[in-house]
């Protein structure tokens, strides 16, 4: 690879860049996903990709939606890739620009594939998932010495929408922490599996919603209520929810932490503490 | 907090920021790592962090060695805590930087509840854990929607140094993809463990060492033959190591696949493929 004055790699035309563009907040872009947005032609992106991280991109980059919140029509997965193909194959630098990281729960690996059958040179630029980097903005260590070993990421639903039956949820609830990308709509079935398998209702659970968004906001409850609770505050995708004694550490921590999420206009305010 | 142009909170002094700074390269590091980097007057920082990293620190910076590698003695968990408090409380501008992301397997937990007793302002600034990324770099995605619905992460040693005994080996067995970090040491110990739950003995498995730095370099081999294969090629530590069909992924995608590696000289060179 070419590479320039800043050691990160030149963007070659005619291939296609898989990044990921962390959780949501512009702070958390690594430095190839600045570099891939200012000198990319073409951004297909996705739901989770704010304003706030396309402005990275240059004046000359052309920018295709392929998410399916907004209202707009969400494009078939076959559609999204042949677009991305035929971009490159007119000579552009593409990037593909995923919220989190695009190898977890991202369907970076079937678009990785789909380039490789065209023969598309491509590049993964890994970014930080929200089921890390959105627990630690709300003061929740996915590990900690004395809570955990192990931690299992997990999606709450798979491609026909059901809860996943694919996989073993006793084996699941025997993992002392759980982190569930997408899991709001089947909450209810997912803890109801847990509990009839070893985890004791008054688990303690988070609800991170918005992870490292302005408007991020994080309900703490416990599994047996998790479902009614997530109701009751009317958490709404993207969430992240988060099973587990790491859930605790939140209240020791957050009295002392400063606050993480960015400020939505950028503007000056006091320093804060995290209060809710 | 207050803001500067960039859009990124400032640094104040007397406070704390626990920074990921991902799994190596560089380029991986966040717009936040860059910014902490840039204006912290003190930077305490842990054995995976490399020069090409430490490099983007001002003129400003004190350098603190906390890691055990490098023929240095290595500092107990105390001495590195007191050490960060004692520079908070002069006023210090102290940046904690970890490899990867701190709150996974990185004792940021315990770095934070330090901090929180002492009182001390912190920020956790999460970074791109080497089990997601180093893979990403490897080829192998943590997740794949013909793969795996779900996937657990583990370390491979606990705080005495053995086979963690909380884990619950059999349980994780039945996840469809584990990724292990510092696995080596117990590499057959837990082969052992997994394939007398359910796994087979030609399960996949990828052995990532220093992934995503210019010395990267991947073996793959099988359950039953990766301690054997470790042992042989001679495979040290930082590595990670997965188990699961999406390792098979790699032999499919590297042909493509752009060169993920930062050179070492940062020299331009030709446009390469994956090829090792």
């Amino acid at each position: 690879m070419t590479v320039g004055a800043t050691g990160l790699p030149d963007f070659e035309p005619g291939t296609v860049w898989l990044v990921g563009a962390g959780p949501g907040d512009p702070g958390l872009l690594t430095r190839l996903a600045v570099h891939a947005l200012a000198n990319a032609d073409a951004v297909v992106y996705d739901a989770l990709i704010s304003d706030a991280i396309l402005d990275f991109a240059g004046p000359q980059a052309t920018r295709t939606y392929a998410g399916k919140r907004g209202g707009k029509p969400w494009p078939k997965q076959p559609a999204i890739t042949e677009r991305i193909i035929a971009l490159a194959r007119q000579g552009n630098r593409v990037l593909r620009l995923k919220g989190g990281d695009p190898f977890v729960f991202g369907r970076g690996g079937e678009e990785a594939l789909a380039l490789t059958r065209a023969e598309i040179a491509f590049r993964i630029v890994p970014g930080v998932t929200a089921g890390i980097g959105g627990h630690g903005y709300a003061g929740i260590p996915a590990t900690h010495r004395d809570c955990n070993s192990a931690v299992l990421f997990l999606t709450g639903h798979d491609a026909t929408g059901e809860t996943p039956q694919a996989i073993d949820w006793e084996a699941a609830a025997r993992i002392p922490v759980i982190v569930m990308y997408m899991a709001l709509k089947h909450l209810e079935d997912i803890a109801t599996r847990l509990i009839a398998a070893v985890r004791a209702g008054d688990e303690p659970v988070a609800l991170v919603e918005n992870a490292t968004l302005p408007n991020q906001r994080v309900v703490t409850t416990t599994l047996a209520s998790a479902a009614a609770d997530a109701a009751a505050h009317n958490v709404s995708p993207p969430a992240i929810v988060t099973v587990g004694p790491v859930v605790d550490l939140r209240s020791v921590l957050q009295g002392v932490m400063l606050e993480q999420r960015p400020t939505a206009d950028f503007g000056a305010v006091s320093q804060r503490r995290v209060g809710t």
